[in-house]
């Protein structure tokens, strides 16, 4: 069978997440190649070994350089901090490498441009991270929305709520350092809401945003005195769509009890969906068409062989988890490759979306509408 | 306007609920005929006295019989406990009194059937309490089973879960002694299921039952001591329906933090009802012939104008709460007495409940199948 | 037992809804006067009749002035269109009448202030109709935040969906001109979420709306033609609250689906609440403080005798409606009058969440920021 | 590092689900011995074929018996229809093989009683592939019941609802002749909530069941016409535990609707717990020494690093799905086999279990209480 070597740059959360897909991809999946798990790029050493043995990476190095330098390598994954996606990305591009990057794109839309005309320049397949469009339940979202099933959308509403900054006593990461991450909740969390608002209701006109800090400074983790926060602990905006709809925003890493809360109200002229990432193998549809005294919010449970990627896994009401969405991108991406079909989402999506949180950004700085 | 007078016996929960709905049906509905709150009945003077000035009834008497004597008095409501229930309505029955009881009927088949002769014997209009098929979620599940929305039955499960004994000292209540209650939570909670399943899937053939008391002794509120229970704390029952479904029936007053859920689960050949009293105005139903791929229960908030009742009501979503149950009721029961239509449910009803009822309890005792 | 007289204006759904508060309230709560329904007015004189026969109204008028001319009137209910609150406060104010008004208080500030200037001036008792505030749930959350159990508020997130606008030929109503509601979704829906806003997070200081009308033209119902709309028909914003919070609103008539759909998300340092108005009874709580493995959202059945308002009704899990916050709502201010204490939620309060409304449209028509 | 030969006898769902847990297990916990996919077996050859391709199975044969008498096979993986766990088990015990069986451990206790006589006088390791005991919110209940979080039981509700065998036209298979199977819903789903009522509540002293057949005749898939099921649609018991409290059972596939809803409803002296194996990331308990005006189920999200099993895989509110838990169980397994711990579950709660499960078919024949 034909191979793809892959090599990534990343041990943390993404890249074990990541790896497990790599590794996991070519049991369900009928594959046209299988992914090989040639090299794992990490600054720590000690913690880039054990990784490495865990997933079976079969070489490692601390210098991303090197990846580029191999000719067995023919997919880089960047699972690294946001200020890292663009040099190497480009850097890989330019010796004809594929990539796929983790969201958001980049630090801000200059760096997510490079990194796009270099990955077209070079005709190489390039994928964006974007799991959750590869949740079956939103997977099938899309499909009913495209078959007219909730109508002319109206209403586009996202939240995304997690509570692991309240306590003012958690550290400093690079996360709320802009340099390293371009923005907080906003580029981490609406990055998601943003490209699944693109998938489902197609592109953003306008925005208007407001962010806010409600921790001014944190400690280091080292115990070297207290860092400044210059990132936003939360991030909300009004979206005008193409289509007429009305979209309303809102990421925060503020909102008590909720862990890893997105949700997705679309409210359309024929019907609704309503989606929560906590609860991802369900799907709630309103059908106006139904006989108005025995209508309802209807649970959907994902989990059908004939509802998307499903047929790969379980019988019906066996639940699968979060780490599905990677390997069900990761599948889409080794077909787009092999198969040379585009990939999406591409680098293309990462950039349309980077367009959108800057203009948030930059409208929250002026506190009135801005076009995209 | 015609005028209906009405006299209650009891003057307790019950009492107040049935004053409530007796004072407010005219509000909302058009009846054939006004409810006078003409005297009312209680044991204990200070409390009648001030349950009268509330609900405005017009006279106050300590002694059931004189209701009886009254030539004033067109219709009896017994709201006291079990024990009483016979004498009081075989009595109005014979004095020509329209009755409506409580449930259950009664402490036992023979006095339920003493009752239904002679409310028959006397040709009044005679109904049993059992305000849950008033809700007008379960009349829509009754309409929806009758039109074939779920087909054949398969499964009838019901549960009543309540808490309120968990706590040994709570003291001992007429509820606790069979002389007078004839049983514990199964007649108190299960007559409401059995009721349900009657007029929901049909008539019982046979049952499988055991009962368990989880406290054996419980002191007297008046600090005499301890008393023996001698009624259940719960109540499990299976049932052979005579249409081939399977019954499953749970009551307890054990259940930790459930406070008054009753559930419904009916499992038909076409699709399924869910049904939950603490969520009375909702219904959860699956229609096995929706697309396969967009199938999932329906949570139909049970409150559009034509929904059963809802017309007299407020506009769709505005929730109405457990009193409405019995005002629906009397609305029936006066327009039964008045077009002189049969009352549905009668003691008839009452009867055939507590045929099953006792077959429980029988069964239970013998630790096997008991024919009804 | 002393008297209280009322005079209704307004014979529709809301007339109905306060009718049955003033003929129920003293079945159910101590109070010290009783509410008499003196006199209803209205502009169809047979659907006056009838309600007045239905609700045992004494008087009838369509001219709400002569209401004004009698000395046997001690309390006007202004339930019409939003356009003749301030008329009719004002004159009753005037008369020494005290006053009760419907949401939202007028069409703008000016007229809310004008009320609000007479109301005090005549000294009389000023009430507005914020009945959700008097939701027992509701006054849990508000129990509850001033206790600090949620520690300092960082999101105050509601929405206010229905759905009754999205069929196109729905015809035009009042609520669908300017000059007669002031505003479309946004006056009528946000007025109840801005109320809570203040009621349970403090004073806004800034505000960014956006609205949006989906059907700029419907049919006259009576078949004149076609209808400009000059309202909204959603409308949404951000707020900054004194406290520090974040607020994020919407308010519309196009979601498909859901009924009277009003959602509160308060997340503070210490915890979280959240509210859903079609369960009503129920309030969901997550204590930061629980220990952190069997932390989660409690859903507190809100119906203890020991709840607010709970007590007069019926047993715990059995729930009330949405008709028994206008309940609770005469009961306070029949208590204000009678004990001469502060009337809350007054004109006061209706004045100052028009200011935010007001502030919203104006921050709507001009794409940025508003100081109240 | 050590490894730990495995063979795998099925290659259906079950043997799908086993090789995913054993090539996945060593990627997210650190083992003692490394799971080599040694050799697989099934009667097809086609699809034996790409089942050892797809996971990796080093070798594959059609005869079970060729991989007893392997020298490099350590543990032998049982995943067939029930008839053939006996003979597999008892010689490759002989054989002094390590086996793990798929649930129920046999078709009846003389089988069960065999099979794990064999295994302790071999001295293997011996498992049973109950593997909800290792969802983690069990995991957790199971840690909150010991340490008396809910006191002391007195209700264990279990029911396990699927709907795939509602359609009369679905075909005859091994699971509908007894023959093969021993018994329908009852071995297959009950088995699972049995093991769960002993792991969380104890043993049972007795039982009183029923079972049922809605559909008497199904279609042999290959069209030779109609075969006769010997084995039940449902099962339902109650059962009496050595520790007082209450059971109430129910397994069927007649719950239209419900795909894979196995719901337990533990109600304890100081809390309860409510489980849903469709959200299996969540556990609902309610603590009766919460506040009073405060309580209410709370739902965990079992997502915390700190608990069971999931510190191995995401961050808080990333959830996992269904087949973790064979991941989790043979983890487990791996470390009793390696430690020389005694594995739990053993053949010895197979046995157990499958004492309870002939108790109820055999209740459900004679339609009274048996002992267990």
């Amino acid at each position: 069978m034909k191979e793809l070597n892959v090599a990534i740059v990343g041990t943390q959360f993404m890249g074990k997440a990541h790896s497990n897909a790599y590794s996991k991809v070519g049991d369900f999946f009928d594959l046209p190649a299988k992914p090989i798990l040639k090299m794992a790029c990490g600054v720590n050493e000690e913690r880039l070994r054990q990784f490495a043995n865990k997933f079976g990476w079969e070489n490692t190095t601390t210098n991303w350089k090197k990846i580029i330098q191999r000719d067995d390598v023919d997919l880089i994954d960047i699972s690294t901090p946001n200020d890292s996606h663009a040099p190497i990305a480009i850097a890989g591009a330019k010796a004809g490498k594929h990539i796929i990057c983790e969201k958001p794109i980049a630090r801000n839309v200059r760096e997510a441009r490079q990194m796009y005309e270099a990955a077209e320049e070079a005709g190489i397949a390039h994928a964006m991270i974007f799991n959750y469009r590869f949740v079956p339940a939103i997977a099938l979202a899309k499909k009913m929305i495209d078959e007219g099933k909730i109508g002319k959308i109206h209403h586009f509403n996202a939240v995304y709520y997690q509570d692991w900054l309240i306590d003012p006593n958690f550290p400093m990461t690079w996360r709320h350092d802009a340099k390293a991450s371009g923005s907080g909740a906003h580029g981490d969390m609406n990055a998601h809401t943003v490209d699944l608002a693109r998938y489902l209701c197609g592109e953003i006109e306008s925005v208007n945003g407001v962010e806010k800090n409600f921790v001014k400074n944190r400690p280091f983790s080292d115990g070297s005195g207290m860092g400044e926060v210059t990132t936003d602990d939360c991030s909300a905006f009004f979206a005008h769509f193409q289509n007429g709809a009305l979209g309303v925003f809102q990421g925060t890493r503020f909102a008590n009890g909720r862990k890893n809360y997105l949700r997705l109200e679309i409210f359309g002229s024929e019907g609704s969906l309503i989606f929560n990432l906590e609860r991802l193998n369900e799907l709630e549809y309103f059908n106006r068409n139904d006989d108005s005294d025995i209508q309802g919010f209807r649970n959907i449970i994902v989990t059908n062989s004939t509802h998307p990627y499903i047929g790969a896994w379980w019988p019906v009401g066996h639940i699968i988890g979060w780490e599905h969405t990677f390997i069900h991108e990761i599948k889409e991406l080794v077909e787009a490759i092999e198969y040379k079909k585009p990939m999406i989402p591409s680098f293309w999506d990462g950039l349309k979306c980077q367009e959108v949180l800057d203009g948030v950004s930059n409208s929250a700085r002026k506190g009135k509408w801005v076009n995209i």
